[in-house]
C-alpha cells in the first residue's frame, strides 16, 4: 500500500502556516510501513482541488487530506472526494448530536452552515471529533481508500492516533510496534557507524533522528502479534543499548530533563543551579517538568560579576584573576547555589554566549559547566561553536551539558571530559 | 506570474523534517505579489521527481526547488529539470573554485561526485552559495522560469533572499515594501474588527499572524517605484497604529524581550526578575538578546516558599497567610529582588502552571505578575488557561504579560488591569 498526503488551505499556499500535518501524517504511516510516494498542498479553489484530489486517486492506493471539512464555504474536501469518487453524502446523526451539544455547551447559535461538517460520504467509518466540530471519516471505494482529517492539529492528531490508525491496520498485515532511545554524548555522524549493523536491518527496522544536541533512536518491529512484535523490539533494543552504554539516557522519554527529575526524586535529592550565559534556560527546563518542585527549590540567574559574588560568595579575587568565565568560577558557583539553596547538589554554567564579548583566549562558545554534591566537585570545559544562530546553540547544549553532568553524576556514570574541582582548588 | 513549490527529499517524505522552506518561500512569494496555485513534496526518485517537475512546469509560470542539489547520487534535481527543459549542463568555473576553496579551509579532500554540484544548466543565472557546498540557480526556457535552490534552511534562505529576490524582482511589474507590526494584548479574534478597514484593503494589504499570545500584522504595498511603495506601507502603518494604540509594541523588531531590553538600554536603567512558576523563562527570554548584560544582571528562580522568604525576604506571615501565589506574594517577590539585585526595576512572577496543585479558589492557570520601582509598585492578576499543553501555554503567557508590564512602565502607558501595591499595603 502507498499513500499520498493532501493538505488543503489557501493559508498553506500563503506561507501562514507550516505544513506540521504532514509530518505527523508521514512519521505515523512510516512507522506503519506505509510508503508515502507524494505529499501535496493545494488552496481552497474548486478546480484545482478536484485536480489534485482526482491525481492522487490516480497514482495513490491511500490519499489522507487535512483540511477542508469546516462550516464555510470554501470547505470543499469531502464534497469534492466525494464527487471524484461517485460517493453521496448523508447526515450523520451523532455528528449532528455532537454538534449541537458542542454549540450548546458554548452557548453559541448554530448557523445553517454549521450543519455541512456532519454531511459525511454514504458508507465511510466516521471519526467523531472529540477537540472540534468537525468529523473525519475514511471511506473505500474501487480498490482505493480515502481518509478525510481535520486541518487544525490539536484536531488532526487526536483523530488520527484514535481512529486513523485502528481504521489503517485493517490493511496492514501485522502489528507495528516501537520504543524510542534517547542518545546526549554522541553526535550522529559518529554515532551512525556504531549501530551500522542495525541501521541495515530490514526488521526491526532503526532510524536515527537528530535533533539539538542529541539524537532520537527508533526501532520498530513489525511481527504477527504483539507478543512477538515487543519481542524482536526488545532484543534490538537492548543490543543498542549494549553497543552505547551510557550515553543513552532514556527509553520512551520526552527529554533530558524529564530523566534527570525522574533520577532526583528516585533519589530524594535536590538540585540547584546557577546561571551566567544560559540566564535561567536550565531552570526553565527542570521546571518544564510536572512536579518538578520535588526536586528544585532555587536557581539563580548571576549574569553580573557582582551578583556572582553577592549571591554565590564567588572569591572577588576568583573573578579578578581567573574571570567570569574559568573552571574556578563555575566550581565557586555551584558551590555556592548547592549551600545558599541548601541542595544535594549544586550546578552552574558560565561561558561565552556571543555574539561580542569573545578574545582570542576565551573565544565565543566557551563554557564551564560544573557540578557538586557535599564531598565533591568537577567542572567540564566545553567548546560549542557553529555559525548562525550562534547564541542559542552555544546556551542550548550548554544546558543539555549541565543536565547530562548532574544525570551521570545520579547514575554513577563516569564523568566524561570533567576534571575534579581539586585540580583547581590546591 | 504564478508558482508552483516542489521540495526534493526521501525526509520529508518519512516525516523526518518539516517542510520550512514551503511555508518560507510561500511567504516570500506572497510578498512579492506571486501566486502559489500547489506545493509538492517528492522523494529522491527519479521516476517520480520526472512526474512531479512535469506536472509543476506544466501548471505553472514559475517552479522554485529545493533540494536535491548535493553531490550523493540520489541527488537528481537539475538533471531532471534539465532534462525536461532540454537544456545541457556546463562546469561553472567560479563553483568549482568556491567548493575547492571551502574544502580547502576544512583540509577535507574534494572526492569526484562532489564535482557534481558545480554542473549548472546552460543559460542559467547561478546562485553562489555562501553558507554550503551545492549552487543554486534560475534558468528561463520557453516561458517557464526555473529556480533550483539546495534544501538545508540555513542554506536556502540566505541564498533566496539575496539571488533569489532579485532575479523575480525582473518579473515583478513594481516594488514591494513591507512593514510588521508587533501587537500584544488584544486576541487575534477581537483585533480582527479593529483593523477591518485595512484588512480589506487591496493596496497596501494588511495581514495578522496570530503567534503565542501575540499577533504579528504586516502590512504590504506594491507600487511602481521604492518611494511610493515606503510612503503607502507608512500611511497604512501610522493609521494602524492610531487605531490600536500602545497595545502596538514594536516596528520590524521580533520579539517583546527585544523592545524591553532596548527601551531598558536607552533609559540607562536595570531590571532584576523573581519568577516562581515561569522557572527561568522570563530571564532566559531577556537573555536571549545580544548585549542583554547592560541592563539585566539578577534574576532567580524561587520555586520553594523557603527560598521565597530568604533569597527575596517574602515575609513568612505573607506566605501563610495570603500564600505564594497572592497579590501580596508578587509584590514582595519584587521589591525583594529589586533590592537585593540593586536594580532600578524588579519584576516577578507567581503562580500555578499545573497540571497539579490548583484549588477552586486558586485554579491552575491563577498568576500574579508584580513590578515595582523605587517608589510604586503594581501587581496584574492573570487567569490563563487553555486545555492541552497547559503547563507551557500558562508559562509562556505569564513571561508575555511580565515583559508588556515593564514595557508599559518604561513607555509611561497605563498598566491596563494591574492594581497598585498601595491597595495591598495599608
Amino acid at each position: 500500500m502507498n499513500a499520498e498526503i493532501v493538505a488543503v488551505g489557501t493559508e498553506l499556499l500563503l506561507g501562514d502556516i507550516v505544513n506540521t500535518n504532514a509530518q505527523f501524517l508521514a512519521q505515523e504511516l512510516a512507522a506503519m510501513g506505509i510508503g508515502v510516494h507524494f505529499q501535496s498542498v493545494v488552496g481552497d479553489n474548486p478546480d484545482r482541488l478536484r485536480q489534485t484530489l482526482e491525481l492522487a486517486l490516480g497514482r495513490a492506493d491511500l490519499v489522507i487530506t487535512s483540511g477542508g471539512l469546516g462550516p464555510t464555504d470554501d470547505d470543499l474536501t469531502k464534497q469534492t472526494i466525494c464527487r471524484a469518487l461517485g460517493v453521496e453524502l448523508y447526515e450523520d446523526k451523532r455528528a449532528r448530536e455532537m454538534l449541537e451539544a458542542h454549540f450548546g455547551k458554548t452557548g453559541r447559535v448554530i448557523t445553517p452552515n454549521n450543519y455541512k461538517q456532519v454531511m459525511l460520504p454514504q458508507g465511510c467509518v466516521p471519526f467523531y471529533n472529540e477537540f472540534g466540530t468537525a468529523p473525519g471519516c475514511a471511506v473505500e471505494k474501487d480498490g482505493k481508500v480515502v481518509m478525510m482529517l481535520p486541518g487544525p492539529p490539536r484536531e488532526i492528531v487526536p483523530m488520527f492516533l484514535k481512529d486513523g490508525r485502528e481504521f489503517l491496520a485493517r490493511y496492514g498485515d501485522g502489528v507495528i510496534v516501537s520504543t524510542n532511545l534517547r542518545e546526549y554524548g554522541i553526535g550522529e555522524s559518529a554515532l551512525e557507524p556504531m549501530v551500522q549493523e542495525f541501521l541495515d536491518g530490514a526488521n526491526p527496522t532503526t532510524a536515527l533522528y537528530a535533533k539539538e544536541g542529541e539524537v532520537l533512536i527508533r526501532v520498530t518491529a513489525k511481527e504477527k502479534d504483539r507478543e512477538t512484535a515487543n519481542k524482536m523490539c526488545r532484543i534490538t533494543v537492548n543490543n543498542i543499548k549494549a553497543v552505547l552504554g551510557d550515553v543513552v539516557y532514556g527509553e520512551n522519554v520526552d527529554s533530558l530533563e524529564q530523566v534527570v527529575v525522574g533520577l532526583l526524586k528516585e533519589q530524594g535529592k535536590t538540585l540547584a543551579t546557577a546561571e551566567s550565559c544560559t540566564g535561567g534556560l536550565l531552570s526553565m527546563r527542570l521546571t518544564r517538568i510536572p512536579g518538578a518542585s520535588a526536586v528544585f527549590e532555587y536557581g539563580v540567574c548571576t549574569y553580573a560579576n557582582r551578583i556572582k559574588a553577592k549571591m554565590l560568595h564567588v572569591p572577588e579575587a576568583v573573578l579578578e584573576q581567573f574571570g567570569a568565565v574559568s573552571p574556578q568560577t563555575a566550581l565557586a558557583m555551584a558551590r555556592g547555589v548547592r549551600e545558599e539553596g541548601g541542595a544535594d547538589l549544586g550546578v552552574s554554567i558560565t561561558g561565552i554566549a556571543g555574539p561580542e564579548g569573545g578574545t582570542p583566549e576565551k573565544p565565543v562558545g566557551l563554557v564551564y559547566v560544573a557540578l557538586c554534591d557535599g564531598e565533591n566537585a568537577w567542572v567540564k570545559e566545553l567548546r560549542l561553536h557553529r555559525s548562525g544562530r550562534e547564541r542559542e546553540y552555544i546556551r542550548s547544549l550548554a544546558a543539555m551539558q549541565a543536565l547530562d553532568l548532574v544525570r551521570r553524576r545520579l547514575c554513577g556514570f563516569p564523568l566524561i571530559g570533567a576534571k575534579s574541582g581539586e585540580d583547581y582548588e590546591r
